[in-house]
């Protein structure tokens, strides 16, 4: 079988809310593209036995991991462990971008 | 607990051999950059119950999985499942990094 070779640098903005574009997804994990207009969130939630890494490829996001947040830039990326609420969202000006990995898919 | 922060842009190159880098391991996962400098490699191998996704950051590698190879530029991504021999080398002239992920951690 030919390798599959996806396109991480991929992006799809919608208006109507934040984009997820998967790459890959097995029963171990999932790799996604996250796309983020402006003013667009993940809202915090979480996963009792998921571990998730956000990275930062395009713009800058706020995330959110418990009680604590921090701001993100292109090249910078975060572990938000199982169990702890986690959301992100982008307080603009420029479009975001994120590479986001999780274990095991939910 | 202040959220830790990674850059996944960071790179160390040795002429000794392929870097790895990691940034972030759980039990259920983890996230290395590596980097290859022409001509370095890593050897095919297998994880009999582990899934790894390439991400190529920088450069371009050439990928073994199963009995397939592909060239891989900078934004391309692979995903070498469980059970199936895999690996990379940078065949050149330029550096190369890649984002690794495995999920479990073996």
């Amino acid at each position: 079988m030919p390798i599959a070779i996806q396109r991480f640098d991929q992006r799809r903005f919608d208006p109507e809310k934040m984009q997820k574009l998967n790459l890959f997804e097995t029963p171990r994990f999932f790799f996604d593209v996250y796309c983020l207009l402006p003013g667009q969130a993940q809202k915090p939630h979480r996963h009792a036995d998921s571990d998730k890494v956000y990275a930062v490829a395009e713009g800058e996001v706020r995330v959110q991991i418990g009680e604590e947040t921090a701001l993100l830039r292109a090249g910078e990326a975060v572990l938000a462990p199982a169990g702890l609420d986690h959301g992100v969202d982008n307080p603009g000006p420029a479009n975001a971008a994120l590479l986001v990995y999780m274990a095991p898919r939910p």
